[in-house]
């Protein structure tokens, strides 16, 4: 029999153990031994829960009893989650987290602390909620080199962004209608400043290529600023407007950023809409590969986090290739002002103007009206770009700048 | 040192070895030891090929090797591929494949052999070339009860519907250019009528269910009766045509059929396009999760192939949880009579009949002209399907009929 403990009994936390309860036969089938709930750790007491008998509310309990060998950390934050993971792990007990802020910014030492002690740490439903990813890349495409992940990792700024692309409603108001449906917090900002993506994507690019960068230093922009008329330029050119996490590796230098970006119409990565989230892997044997699926939600996100649970029930800890991950240093990261892309950019300038603008960033196509100037640019480095920004904006203002993918 | 074989080296068995030495150094890195390819058994030599040297022609010098613990078969066709991983499964060895014939035809009992023999079968290359699909089924989604898959499963008529919806090239005419092109075979039956995609569902249905239906029994329509005209007609309606692989399991009865179908252009498989493969789970807990990516070609196929390979060497064989599957039996499966879906039917009748047409199909959806008008009908069973079009067809002759997904 293994004992179970759930830390935390918000969302996430009571559809892990509605998942557990409701499909506890499939379970156990699959792992080959019973499982029970023993403990549910919250601040609150839930009476009118099925599962009111296992809530306690001392952590020392969880820890220090010897029978319960697997905690699924379900709090958010990274305090005291981290600490309770930390300590937990260090008890030989294995965790497994749905919360991407522990794993992004901790993650190296807890993985190393989980080997250490002969346990696992396990985060599938860290990234892309119910979406297997974080499995896929450590065993599926483990026979390729992969050079970069692209992935579309939040559904409230997609929510968004579908919304005024499909409805012409203004950032401002589909956000307030977002926060009336749940889709968005009443604090909106983690999400719409693009941190919770930088998370996610700071993960795939451990996952991805060994280091952990700090999701506080990558270059990252929201989607405040996009607008109506933006989407509109970028679909008479043939593309969406979507809020990327991005990764790669060149020339052994890892680059980690969160930007909108105009995404070809051609691409599966356009055709991700509402609060769906999709993961493009590109990797030197299989080429492109891509996850899709509900990037958050209750039972989506639980059903990674069970899937996580009866890995480390069906295996003995020892035998789980887990991911190794090491802090990156200065070296591992990628001068980002070297980092090349096309743009669009949108000037306040006359159709007269385009052959001066074409020269000045090889850009071929154009679209727009005198006023509101639209062009492709050239793929330039992000030094480049910003030099020569900077050259035009006094005669020609601009309106936006935003990178293609 | 783990010793390897590889059976066969045509395009899959030459990228096998190709990304195993390739990428040597990660795989080693992520199994732990090293590896070698010791044998290489084909009826040809190959004097000008870098494995040279490793090309044997008598496959009992394999079976008989102690020193070969893992075989990679990459024959294609049922004999004596079949036979060859019998043989090396009771001699001890683990087996992974890319052949769909031997998986669908006969997996039940290899996965049974290997149980027996403490060691592991694997074919995620089977299904969807190089996408994850087979592990993450049985791992990612282990939590959930799966209630249907949807696959584009066949890249050769993906890539022929997709030619003939965007160039308006008829069927004939695009299959010559993909034989040309080496998209399609000399001989394309396997795959323009359903074949090829009905033994991949056949797995996917066993991997969903536990279950393995015999391919050749199930319901299955390939693409040759589709015609530029019936495209135009589904993306006037709002539609584009795929060949879908269906598999669902409902009153514990299952259904595993193949079919062109009428994928609406807001789903994700609507975006699955040319030579890639798209494969979607429904699942009660996560709801729907996509898997995107090249469904054939060398190296990406060898992705999945050495991605098995690695999880076999990395694993002792008894601490992989394979999936169990017994052979369906009559009780098992759905009346295919009592299936029930909406339909696209285009018929030869006058705009004027549309009023009859409408209450004889519970037709909500016209468009068309005089002689070629066409209607999504209600949800109605295989059964009332084929009794409604008997009594209608003598007025108005059918044209086209195609289910909806």
């Amino acid at each position: 029999m293994i004992q179970i403990a759930i830390l935390g009994f918000g969302v996430v936390g009571s559809g892990t153990a509605e998942v557990l309860t409701e499909n506890k036969a499939i379970i156990e089938r699959k792992v080959g031994q019973p499982f029970d709930i023993k403990y549910i750790l919250d601040l609150r007491d839930f009476p009118d829960s099925p599962f009111a008998d296992k809530v306690i509310h001392d952590f020392n309990i969880i820890v220090n009893d010897p029978e319960v060998s697997l905690v699924a950390e379900m709090m958010g934050g990274s305090h005291p989650a981290y600490d309770f993971t930390k300590a937990c792990l260090e008890a030989g007990k294995s965790v497994v987290t749905s919360n991407k802020e522990v794993v992004a910014n901790f993650g190296t030492e807890l993985l190393g602390l989980a080997k250490t002690h002969g346990v696992s740490y396990e985060f599938e439903a860290s990234v892309g909620g119910g979406i297997p990813i974080i499995r896929p890349m450590n065993q599926d495409l483990s026979s390729n080199n992969i050079t970069a992940v692209n992935g579309i990792l939040n559904g409230t700024t997609n929510y968004i962004l579908t919304k005024m692309e499909t409805e012409g409603t203004p950032f401002a108001e589909v956000l307030k209608d977002a926060q009336k449906k749940g889709y968005a917090e009443a604090n909106p900002t983690a999400d719409v400043e693009g941190l919770d993506a930088a998370r996610k994507i700071v993960i795939l690019a451990a996952m991805a290529f060994g280091k952990r960068i700090d999701p506080n230093t990558i270059p990252c922009e929201g989607i405040t600023k996009i607008t109506v008329e933006d989407m509109e330029t970028a679909r008479e050119l043939g593309y969406a407007i979507k809020l990327i996490g991005h990764t790669e590796k060149r020339d052994g230098k890892i680059l980690c950023m969160v930007s909108p970006r105009l995404v070809s119409q051609y691409t599966p990565l356009s055709g991700v809409s509402d609060v769906f989230n999709g993961i493009l892997v590109d990797a030197d044997m299989v080429g492109q590969v891509m996850f899709y699926g509900p990037g958050a939600g209750k039972l989506p996100t639980a059903s990674a986090v069970v899937a996580d649970m009866i890995d480390i029930m069906e295996h003995t800890p020892a035998n789980i290739k887990a991911p190794v991950w090491a802090d990156a240093t200065a070296e591992d990261i990628m001068d980002f002002s070297t980092y090349a892309c096309k743009n669009l950019v949108v000037l306040d300038a006359p159709l007269s103007a385009a052959d001066t603008l074409a020269s000045a960033f090889g850009a071929v196509r154009f679209c727009g009206r005198d006023g509101r100037l639209a062009m492709i640019t050239a793929e330039l480095t992000e030094a480049t770009m910003t030099e020569r920004l900077t050259k035009v904006d006094a005669a020609y203002p601009i309106i936006t700048r935003i990178r293609l993918l």
